[in-house]
């Protein structure tokens, strides 16, 4: 059929796989399984009716400007709303430091656009975000991981791997994706004044930090790269692009994330923007301003504070009543997912067919480790959401989880041990 | 302030420049001046009532859908509707062929990344869409040029730059980006058959096609080339890859638009489609689907072609009756531009300057050739938007470009010449 396309496939893109998760989801939506796979907001929490008052509104009073081709950068108020919002957290900020993206996959792939050269290494925690790795996938990065734990990357293993060279550091430091687990204030101040010595910058990946359940909000790399740097020199090198989104406060649905960065920075992504989709949809934009805006947002994140921290609550609580004490998982003070460690010998893989046949599933922990999905370390561990079911649903899906890793632990040590 | 960064960019950004039409545009936009330099919708034909009919429904009966994340290849039903729109042109097509991208620029994105090595030649018009440059530029492509006139690229100059080997070529057929110019129906089969003998595929960029003022439908290349390779073979190789976009029928502001492929290119784009962006927003494309939907973007196309196809005229005539002799131009028969030709010895750069001063602004033609934006023959050349302005403002805004362009050509050739 298409022998015309297929010798002629860029080399970048040779390697390039559908995301695991991706074909994960098409077996896991079956309606009669609980799925713990996706990372999907809870639809429930969607402000609809904000919504439909926003749209009318931007379509009467300035459907010229909503529905027209907009700036590269980005809706002016929208950049100066995220400026704003962002300094609460310290992030010093303009507009002018603001670039509006298609979600945080869009800055991703920005990135690697901007910053990746074929062979160039990337250094990373171990697990990491997937998608991440996808969209560096395709620009050729190799990388260097660091083991991370509870605390998250582990920085004490931190200076080795910098003296590798790395192009650029990506760490996610508020309850991470895959992990659920938090960089510490400690760790953080490490991470950037070594990054700092060996001249790496960061890549600071945020969608969840405002979802905290317990604690305190720790600071961000960007504002501790700022702070120490203005403490030995005077002045700020800009070492840190932030990234967050909108998908996981107001609506994924809207593909709307941003990059701050210094205007140098910024000035050039947005060529590579330009180039990409010429802009992000004026009308999402303008309608997530008019949503967000007079304090609606901030009223809106308590809410869903509230409901999925009572999930995560009732996941942590079903874990501990059903699970074999054999099998760990984080506590993530915030955020959409937590990470189940399974004993030595046991596999994700073999667990995930197992468990779809008790109608409930969860992602396999492979494609969160950089190098390679079959790695035993991989194996041994799962990615469990609980922002998405309801409850009564996560209750039940852990119990019906807890048969399969049963019976799969009952395989591999049939002796108890003690 | 960002020496972190500087010295850390990515060999395919170096030579980024921003397109000179976002410069320019910045300059063009003061108010004092009437610009045919965008490449705008008329705002005036954006249906806004529809839209927020659309938006209520949407976000009452499946905003859990509508504000979801959503699969990379597109919303079901909006492919399913493209699929069935290009069959009225000819264009056989499932769903599964239709991937929704977030406008054509992506598209442009997408294939570039799917298919360009650094150093790969791509074939095209001389002039061309400077957003095609722009998007493969940065992944490292080489042109071959092949002239243009009024019947389109000129298919007896097409063997000899098809034989360099080319890794594809790119040809706008209808109203093209910036001449204004369609590819004849004669030169459509040449060209079809022409790529088949030397295995070049063809993207096929119709962001245009429907909005014709005069003159039938011509039959597209993905078509022409079907039919030709059906007659020799018996099926189809799906040598051309179809793209085109709702910005000029609906709305620009969506970021809609979309590819049509064999499934097998598809599915590769799709994976790229998913490290790129995720997808595109799922809010947009329901809320487009409920717009065009029942036959309302068949009318509305008919308003659009009822107010452009005047302003044309309008343009056309004024043209006429204001320019001298010694300029020429094309005579459009759908689309939104048309291009100017000076006589020899004019730059149109210098005409750019002059034509600020009299309030009024265009295109200058260097950024439309792929090598080098100041040939001899860039200069010769600027492409003038007549969908924004209203009548009134096209003809005074020609009135006005006519004094610059008399001043200037009385410059070059002082002495009448006879």
């Amino acid at each position: 059929m298409s022998t015309a396309w297929t010798s002629r496939y860029a080399q970048r893109t040779k390697g390039v796989k559908s995301s695991a998760i991706r074909e994960l989801l098409k077996i896991t939506q079956r309606p009669e399984i609980i799925s713990f796979a996706g990372g999907l907001p809870a639809p429930e929490v969607f402000p609809a009716v904000r919504f439909q008052e926003a749209c009318l509104k931007v379509l009467e009073q300035s459907s010229s400007l909503a529905l027209q081709y907009g700036a590269s950068e980005g809706y002016e108020p929208l950049r100066e709303m995220v400026a704003r919002h962002i300094a609460r957290y310290g992030i010093k900020a303009k507009a002018g430091n603001v670039l509006i993206t298609a979600g945080s996959q869009q800055a991703l792939d920005l990135i690697g656009k901007l910053l990746i050269n074929p062979g160039d290494r990337v250094l990373l925690e171990a697990p990491t975000y997937l998608g991440a790795l996808q969209a560096l996938d395709v620009y050729g990065a190799e990388y260097v991981s660091v083991p991370s734990d509870e605390d998250g990357m582990r920085t004490e293993l931190l200076e080795e791997p910098m003296r590798s060279g790395p192009k650029f550091m990506y760490v996610l430091p508020n309850f991470q994706n895959p992990g659920g687990t938090t960089l510490s204030e400690g760790r953080r101040h490490e991470l950037v004044l070594l990054a700092d010595r060996y001249g790496i910058p960061i890549i600071e990946d945020d969608p969840y930090g405002q979802l905290r359940y317990e604690g305190e909000h720790l600071t961000p790399l960007v504002v501790l790269d700022r702070e120490n740097l203005r403490r030995d020199s005077g002045y700020s090198r800009g070492n840190v692009i932030y990234l967050s989104t909108f998908s996981k406060t107001l609506a994924p649905g809207l593909r709307l994330g941003w990059i701050v960065a210094p205007a140098e920075v910024i000035s050039k992504i947005v060529q590579l923007k330009q180039g990409a989709d010429l802009h992000t949809s004026t009308f999402t934009q303008i309608v997530a301003y008019e949503v967000a805006k007079d304090g609606f947002l901030d009223e809106h994140v308590k809410l869903i504070r509230r409901v999925y921290g009572e999930r995560r609550d009732v996941m942590l609580a079903a874990l501990s009543e059903y699970f074999p004490g054999e099998v760990t998982w984080t506590h993530p003070k915030g955020g959409l997912f937590l990470w189940v460690t399974l004993p030595r010998g046991m596999d994700c893989q073999k667990l995930f067919q197992a468990a779809l046949e008790e109608k409930v599933a969860f992602v396999p922990g492979g494609p969160f480790y950089a190098r390679n999905g079959d790695t035993e370390e991989g194996c041994r561990h799962f990615r469990l959401n609980f922002s998405y079911g309801q409850p009564d649903q996560i209750r039940e899906g852990i119990r019906r989880l807890s048969v399969a890793v049963k019976a799969q632990l009952q395989q591999v040590s049939p002796t108890p041990a003690g």
